[in-house]
Order: structure tokens, then sequence, then C-alpha cells
């Protein structure tokens, strides 16, 4: 068909081989031409398992070739900032896993040679893509629920990651409630003025002494007047907890969790329902390739991307502001913190 | 039968006409022998409706009546103090809607006349008698979710009280939310140790004009170390929207709101379920009638009321953290204020 | 008060006791003054228990008090039409519960009887006022789902009859599905034209071995041309389940279960909801009571009593005409049984 | 990859695209190298828009191909029994379109070609890989709801095809309700031993004057006893309505509708969830690719395919039963026409 973007991805974890799949099985009018990893035997078993001509285990090395027009950095937190600049000086449009950076610095730092070069750089916030979520935001912004009042977040992950990933993480935070800041904003289309932080430890105590909380209640206030509150918790056993709601003049506007199936068991035992998906790739499996599908039609028809670069940073201010909440026990303004 | 409990009831307003029809009709064991307004002719029109024998326009005449077990103080709420304290010194068992007072001293000194007489005094927190809720509490101390997490309470009216209703009833804090405020001790059987308030109008600006918010997002944090998040709004125009939900080691506890029926329409328009029950006291219309079943049967069995003085004072106390915390954009301990 | 309309009781067993409790206790503007039953101590315990002022072992005096304005017929079916004739006859109103006899032309005696004396009979479709069902007739006579097609009415109960009630109660098409075939008729506000039965012993072979069955399906075709299908179980577990759907040109409509509460658990086990109500008794509650108010307002008010003795008719000729249907494994025309 | 099962697609309409976007995007392990279709210019289209390599005017021609190792037929259904019977003579393999044929001597010699061949023939009855439907049938069969009782099957089309299909579509029972007489199999693994069919025509005349109807109950008698219903409409203008339960002495089990998504607006018009999936399409779009990957599997394995020929032939018996039932009134026995 000639015409496809050529992708090279970076990283062959867990959400670069999500990301392989889609690009090579799912998302029509892609091509992979490389994937990178520092461990070579995974870009080699991912180049493999999903027909990708060529494995290299110099990332670097990627943003050299000719026959790339993009790349998909899935690489670890650190080499996000790094490899966005690497792919704006040459010439390579990115799609990036969030967050850019740990620090407000280093994402500035990559936003500028974005800017600069002309290249597109979407962030992978995935949920804009969920079908509920953006029905929910659709819904508001098409002046369903009227004036917006108050904004709820629930998002409860099956169980914790491991110990050495919370270490590394940035902490809850950065980490996992960097998703809810961006739904916050997306949801309203609005930006946060002022966040006030709790936290605490209780699915485990290793978290706690890894220097992180598992569990988390951040209230916000929009611009606009509108109130909001995310909660967190890194344990749900009965599955991915993920639920939003706005409550607005004229109603509210909420969904309930995606399931497997929507088989009912009458028994004595109650009246049983199917438990949410479990797994964030499962709940989020279409959204992940329609993320990649509207990456493609910016470039293509070279518009403005979905998730911009600035959607990228105002999330990680926003968790930068609730650490300072909370280890502060006062609200945080973000002109504090240079948002 | 000769051995009901023989109330007065002190106030012949809205919920002193919720209490007299559930005394006179639908509460066993119960007996209305007067019914006491500062306006005479709502003392009579209810004293007629609910076939009361006596009616008075004094309601401290009623204290020195030999034939009054017990009173239902549902007067306006600067009274409330004043009452229970009298009824004690006259040796009568007080139920009293909330709140007790607007301050701490008004009701610790009420609290101590009750001490001194040993008559009971039940605090009108009608929710706790909620089959929703009680449910939820109930299996929240039987295990059922294992180590409590995080506490989410959603308490929205359908529409605002009159302004003039706002300026008199103590704020948002004290007036609506500490429905919560209880609700959130008896969900855990914990007390709060701090707390974190924002707020915001957003309903109506009227009500910023008098002082007082009609949205609010309040964070706790309780003994035990779960947290716990509190929502409020003023208007909700699909009806009244109470929903709560525990979160723990186990799974999640939580409810819908009830309905007037349980039909489905499935049309072009969507597949549309019947609203929540629009107003509080339909709502709780069971609830009502069992506060008071259990408060004749703590008199007659002379053991513990359901909901002590100590439950009434606690969500004055919470309230009013609430609102410094409001003020001073921080966190505020419990025993900041006396708690 | 005064003008209270004064009933007599007849029948003091399970039935007759909620009607009791009923009139004496939450149906204003009735007053019992009365109750009889063939075993005078059950009518004796019944007074003391409701504050009857008379009980008595022999129902027919009771047609001969002049402090009687209407009976409530609650003893045995073979009882029905003698007692409604004898109330006619009287100048005494009737209310009486299905089924009127088991018999056409016993029922037909009996309606010319009522027919002849001008006083009211109501028959006891307690389902009629239930607001889930009432809801969704209405629905259809307000023409939201345009023209009706189809009919579907599940009812099952949570466990079967004792054998020496099955043996004696007309068998499930008379006993169970009575209350079905009026429901057919209510919600489309027509007759049914012809019924096609099949039946099944799966529940208890005991109920087999005494000539009935336990599980049925009866469909049916409406004179206006629309269908309609009733299933019947006697056992479903988990509660009274008993759901209505109307679909028609514009949609459906529907409803679930009545449930004690709308707490949901969210655990390792599933996502589980409360069980219906188990016993049609706290499924119909309310309606009980709602047909007696009704009853009344027709007395008093003199106008045609909501559910009549034509109404009464119908399902048993529908139960009849199952009954042929099933032995002959043919459709039944209802003129072939002279309905 | 080198050992893909190479398909050739028998037709070029809706189905056979279906078929032809799974085999060539979705399905690993499947190759399509050829689609035919009687209107060439159809099948030239289609093998443009999958990127098949041979495109032909001439079904036949198929059969010869020696790099074919199955057909997937997908033409109408008068060529399905013939196409059948070529695939199994040539050596392919067969997946076939539901009905076999509208006549069950046509069936027999279908299925007699297919047993001597020693091919495999599976049929697509597709819903049997739905996940709710298979939910609920692997609960029956592991025991979870005891005995049946049972089974309920509402089928309702979002609206009625074009008049000219319903001409040649041999009626409601052959075209629609077939799936549902294979499901009513599926879910007991059982087979029907009577049936008892009434019909109507509501939702249009022109269907009617079409010889056909477009609303129906069939009752339906199991060998183990169970008694079944199924209803169908061709118009549910809310969506395509498909639901199924189960009653068995251990309660019950059933699914809901799927959903576009779990959006929930609450509004002054009430609660309003999401409608069902509006098109058969879409509802079945994972089970449309499941069917394939089962057929592939039972290929590559040489095992049992899930649906066989006796499967595609009970359904085509029922659907005669049927209509044999609803011109005569009367129940028929599934042995009066030799099945």
């Amino acid at each position: 068909m000639g015409n496809e973007v050529r992708f090279a991805i970076l990283g062959a974890g867990r959400i670069g081989q999500v990301h392989a799949e889609n690009l090579t099985r799912h998302v029509q009018e892609a091509e992979v031409v490389a994937i990178a990893d520092v461990v070579p035997e995974a870009a080699e078993r991912a180049a493999r398992r999903f027909g990708i001509p060529h494995a290299s285990g110099d990332p670097a090395e990627i943003f050299s070739r000719d026959d790339v027009d993009a790349v998909a950095i899935c690489s670890s937190t650190e080499t996000h900032a790094e490899f966005i600049i690497r792919a704006a000086r040459s010439g390579k449009h990115a799609f990036c896993e969030k967050p850019i950076a740990l620090d407000l610095a280093a994402v500035d730092e990559a936003l500028a040679a974005v800017d600069e070069s002309g290249t597109k750089l979407q962030i992978g916030f995935n949920r804009r893509f969920d079908p509920n979520f953006r029905g929910i935001r659709d819904a508001v912004r098409e002046g369903e629920i009227g004036t917006p009042y108050l904004v709820q977040i629930t998002s409860r992950d099956p169980a914790p990651p491991p110990i050495g990933y919370v270490k590394s993480s940035g902490g809850l935070f950065l980490d996992m409630m960097i998703h809810d800041f961006d739904m916050a904003r997306f949801l309203l289309d609005d930006e946060v003025e002022a966040v006030s932080a709790t936290g605490a430890v209780r699915v485990d105590e290793a978290i706690g002494a890894a220097g992180d909380i598992d569990t988390a209640v951040v209230s916000i206030r929009y611009r606009c007047g509108a109130l909001g509150v995310i909660t967190n918790s890194r344990q749900a056993v009965y599955g991915s907890d993920q639920r939003v709601e706005v409550l607005g003049s004229l109603g509210s506007v909420s969904c309930e969790n995606n399931t497997p199936d929507r088989v009912i068991r009458q028994t004595e035992a109650g009246v049983i329902h199917a438990k949410p998906l479990y797994f964030f790739l499962e709940r989020y499996q279409a959204a992940y390739a329609d993320e990649l599908r509207s990456f493609i039609r910016a470039i293509r028809e070279d518009c403005e991307v979905e998730v911009t670069g600035a959607d990228g940073r105002a999330p990680v201010a926003l968790a930068l502001a609730a650490g300072l909440s909370y280890r502060e026990r006062r609200v945080v303004a973000m002109s504090e913190i240079g948002a």
C-alpha cells in the first residue's frame, strides 16, 4: 500500500510489546521496521514474535535510520526526555509513554526540542481513548450536564507492583495518579489551579518502607471553579476499578467498570455479576490501538495530536504539587511549582 | 396495652410532623401525649392531624408534665441544647434532632446534664438506620472487606434549601455534611484524626453571597490509618443521591440509590431506569421509624442508645474542623479543636 | 373519625392476617369490627393481635351484623363464591381473595348475585397495585412503547408449597399462574383469545404424584393480535422472581425484582447484589395495603372498583383453558370454554 | 510461517466480507488465497480490500485448486448443500454458514458426503462463541444451577430485513429463530423432543403479505424433561436484544445485552444507560473470529469441530417442526419430522 507510517519501537518490555502487537496487527497504515532494547535478546524475541525485520541492542542507532518516520518510546522513564529530543532532532515523530520525565526542567527541555523541530509528539495517555471516559468527556463538552460542579475519579489497581518497581517509579502520584491527573484535565478541558493531597500506607508496609504510599485522596480545584477528587488504591482484589463521574447543573454522567461478560448468576449466595476486567491491558485493549491510530492520523493529515506535549507536562506538575501538598499538609497552588 | 413510652414532641415543623406520624401510626409501643410549638397554631394543627390529645404554644411547660416519659426535640437548632438540659433535669429521655448545637461548649454542657441525670439521649442520625448504610456497616464490621483502606461518601441534595435557611443553618459543613461526618464514623466504627476541606460556590451565587458554599470535598484520615473522602453538592437535579463505599483488603462494599420502582424502559433514547427518590423524607422513610423504635427499645430495656451524645458531638467537631481547614487551606488535626 | 368503612374479615389464616394488619394499622378510613374463622381460636388470636373487638367461629353470622359495611373474604377457596353471594344478599361490599371459584359456573353464579345487589366486589389481584407492574401498565397505556408486540411474564416462587396444599389448590394453572393470567390482561388491557400450554414436573416428583406440575410455559394470543408468554416455576432458590416485559413498536418496558437493599459487594467472588425479596408477602407488602385503599375509595366514592368480578372470572377461564391445552397438546381458543 | 490453513471464500456479500476480514487480519494461522462470487466485481472488490491474491466469478473453479485447504461457504442458502458436497468430494474442509439447507433431505445428502470424505465441516453458529452465551452454557455444564428446569431465550432484531430477503429466507423460523434453536440445544447440551409454536404479524403487514410472520413464541420440551421458550421479534428499536436464561434447582444464570460503553447519565429524564449494540455484526464481532479460530484448530489438530453437521441439521428440523406446529395449532413431536 506504500504510504504506511514506518515505526521503530524503543523498548521491548511489556508496553513495548503491546504497541508492537497493535502496530503490526491491528493498526492499519502502520509498519514496524525496527525494534530496539538495551537487552538485545528482548529486542530479538519481540522482532521474531511480531515479524519486525530489524532488532537492535542500541536504541540510539534507530535515530540515524532513514526508513523510520516515527518512534514509539516505550523504554524506561529516565530515557523518555532524551529520546524525545533525539527523535525531534532527527526529524522523527514521537509517540512517548507517560511520564515524559519526573521533573519539570527535563520535561521542558524535551518539549522545547519538539517545538523547534516541528515534529509531532503524542503522549501515551491511553485512557483518553477508552469509550467510557471519552463518552463522558463528550457529554460534558456537549453541555449534557450543564455547568460542571464536581469531578470524582476512582482509580484502583488490582494489586500493587513489585517493590523494586515502586522504588524507581517516582511514587504513587507520578506513577499511578498521573493517569488520573490527566483524566481530570481531559474531562473538563480545564486546568487545575490547586491541589490538596492526603496519603496512607494501607496495602503493604513494604511500600511505606520504600518511601511511598499506596492509598491516596487528592482534592483539586479547577480554574473554572469546579472541584474534583481523585482517590487511588494500589489494591482492589476484584479487579481494575476505574470509574469517573462528573456532576453538573443538569445532572451527572459516570461509568461502570468494563467486564469480560454480562453474565448474571442468581443463587442462594446472591445475584452475582462479572467482576471488572482484572488487568489494565485488557481494560484498555481497544484504547491502546486507538491512541496509535490517532497519532498516525495526526502525522498523515499533519494536524494537531490529540494528547500534546503540554498534556504530558501538566500531570507531572500536578503529581509534583500533590507530593508537596502531602508532605506539607496544605493546599498547594499550581502557580507555586511553575505550572 | 399500658406500657407504651409516652412522648411529647417539641416542634411541629416538617421533621416534627415526620416523627409525630411515625410515633402515632407506625411505631408500636409509643404514645404521643403532647406536641408543642412556639407557633401555637402549628402545634394545634399537628395535634388534630395525628390525634395528639394536648397541643401547646409553650415547649417549656412540657417538661413539667408527669405523663411524659420522653421528648422528641424537633425545634430549631438553637434550642436543642437547652431542651436536652431541661429534659435531663426533669428526668425525661430525649431524642434530639441533629445538630446538638453549633459550638462544642454548648454541646458539652448538654451532654454533661444528661450524664448527670442518667436519662437516655439519642441523636437523630437517621441514616444509620437505612438498610443500605447499615448493611455496609455490618459488612465492614463482620470483616467482609478485611482491613479498611478507603471510605467514599457521596452526598447530594436534589436542590438547595431556601437562602433564609442557608443563613441560619450554620453552613454546609454543619448543616448538610454533618450527616456524612456521622456516616464516616459509623461505617468504620472509628474516629477521625484529621480533615482537609475544599469548597466552592457552583450551584447558586446567592449561597456564596450568604457566606456559605454549596459544593465541597473533605478528605479525612481515620485513627486506624484509613483514608476517606466526603463530597457534597447542594444540587443533583435527578434526586437525592446518597451513596457510600468502603474499600478494604478483601474488596469493596457499596450501595446504589433507592428508587421508587425498578422499571426499565428501552427505547431509542436509551435504557432508562428510575431516578433516585427525590426527597430525603422518602429516601429515609423507614429509617425515621426505625430510629424511634431503637430509642424506645433502649428506654424499655434500659440499654445503651444506638446513637449516643458522643455520636452527636463528634460530627459537630468535624464540621468545625472542616470549616477551619477550608478557611486556612491546610490539614486540621481534630486535636486542635478539642476533639 | 366517624365515617370509616367497617370491615369484617372472614378467615384468620395467613392472608386474613395480612389484611387484618393492613386494615387495622396502615389503611386510613377503615375499621375492623369483627373477624371470623371456622377455627374459633384462630379468630380469637387474630382479634387479640390486631385489637379487633369481635371474634367468631361462625363466618355466617357476620352477614347478619348491622355494623359491617364490607367483608374481606380470606377463607378457603371453596367458600369464596358462597360468601360473595351472602355478602351481596346482605347488602355488604366484598373484597375477595382469588380465585373466585375453580369452575366457571360457580363464578358466574356469584357474579350474578353481585350484579343483582348493586354492592361492590373487588378481587384480590394485589400485583396490580405493585409499583413496578403498575408503572409498566401505565407506560403501555400511555403509548410509551407504541403498538404492543409481545408480553413476557416470568413468575417463580422461591419454594413449592406443601404437598397437602398442592392437592387442594386446583393445580399450578389455577393456583399460581392465575396471578400471571390476570397480569397478562392487566398489562395490555386486552383479552386473551387463545392459549397453548406445556408443563413439566422438575422441582419435586411428589408434585407430579399429586397430579400437578411445577414448571410451565403458556403462550397466549391477545385479541389485538399481540403474543405473550408466561413461564412459571415453583422453585427459584434465590427468592421470589417476578418480572414482566412488554415489547412494542417504540421499545420495551420491563422491571427488575425488588430487593431488601441496594448494597453491592465486590470481592474475588464477583460483584454481588442483593437477592430478590424471598417471600411474596414482603414483595407485595405495599400492594396489599394499596388494593384495600383502592377498594375503600370505590365504596366511599361509589365508583367502579379497580379489579372487577369480570377480572376475577377471566383468569379462571384462562387457567381452565391452559389445563385443557396441556392435556390435549393443542392450542385452545377461549371461545371453547365459554370465555 | 508456512503452515497456515489456506482458505477460499465462497460468496463476497456481507457475511463473506466479515469472514474475509477476520481470516486476513485477526485470525492467526489462516491465509486467504481466493475469493469467488457469482458477481465477479464483488469478488474483485473484496479481493482488493482484503489483499486476497485471487478473485473469481465462478465459485466452482475453487474446488479444483490445489492451494486451498478449506472453504468458507458464505454464498446464498440454496448453494450451501451443493458446495458442502463439492468441498467434501475435493477433499477440502468446509466452514458453512447456516442453514445447511431448507429441507432435511438436502441436509442429509450434504452430511453424508462429508461423512464419506472424512473432511471437516463446521456450521456457522457464531453465537456459541459469544462470551455471554458460552459462559452460561459452561455454568450449566459445570452444575452451577443444578438440574435444569427452564430455558428462556429472548431474541430480537433491531429492524426487519428487506421484504425481498423475507420472501427468500425460508421464513422467521428457518432464518431467524434457527439461531435460537441452536442456542436451545447448546445451552443444555440436550435434544428437543417436541415444539409448540405461535406467531403473529405485528411489526410490518408487508411481512404477512409475503407469507411470513415477524413475532413468534415457541415452547420446547427437552428430552431430559426441562421446558424452554424462545421468543422472537423482528423489531426492537433500541438494538439487538439477545438474552438467555437457564433456571435450575440451584438458581439461574442469565445475561444482559452487550453495550458499546458503560456510561450512565443521570438527569431529570431518568438514569440512562447505553443501549444494546444495534447490529448483530457488532454484537458478535469477537464470536465471528473465534468460530474460525476453533475451526482452524480442529483442522490442525485433527479433532472434532465444535459445531458439527448434526448441529447444523437439528435446528433445521426444529424450524420445520415449529412451522408445522404453527400451521396446525398443536404440539409437534420431533419424531414426526424425522429428527
